[in-house]
């Protein structure tokens, strides 16, 4: 399945911002990065599932934001890009 | 379509900032905020045509980043949202 990852999380204090690294280094291992905190992730529903409790067990539900779109089939012909790339480009686009 | 709208604005100058409060606000007039950067608008072709026209002639394309995810049907079962819900809720779920 095809899923793209967005997050927010609050960077206010010090512990917010280790979580913002933790979630990036996540979401960097499984995915790759197309804004500064929007991911795109190509994995099997139990690879989907280990993100998911990995993101969880990182995030503040009470100050952060996880969203996941499962783009379900034919996604390629429905996400369109304008603009600059990323300059983080992973090393190639990860699917599992 | 129910579209999903992800913006990276770069903001190093105040004409990038600029640029952020202009697409924040097209944004806004056409959609629901998710997070900081991302928001949500269901609309049909047409106007999703001028929503996009709208963001392509404010962004600039070499230092900005848009990427629109249009979710397809029964994309209410594809979402999934864990966490802080954004401070800044317009006013209900705009569609058209």
């Amino acid at each position: 399945m095809f899923v793209v990852i967005a997050y927010d999380v609050n960077t206010e204090t010090a512990e917010g911002r280790r979580r913002l690294r933790k979630v990036a280094k996540i979401c960097t291992d499984y995915g790759q990065r197309v804004q500064a905190s929007v991911f795109e992730c190509c994995a099997d529903a139990a690879t989907f599932a280990v993100v998911r409790d990995k993101l969880l067990g990182v995030v503040d539900l009470e100050k952060d934001s996880l969203r996941f779109y499962k783009m379900g089939r034919g996604y390629e012909k429905r996400i369109e890009h304008h603009g600059a790339r990323p300059g983080y480009e992973a090393e190639g686009f990860l699917s599992f």
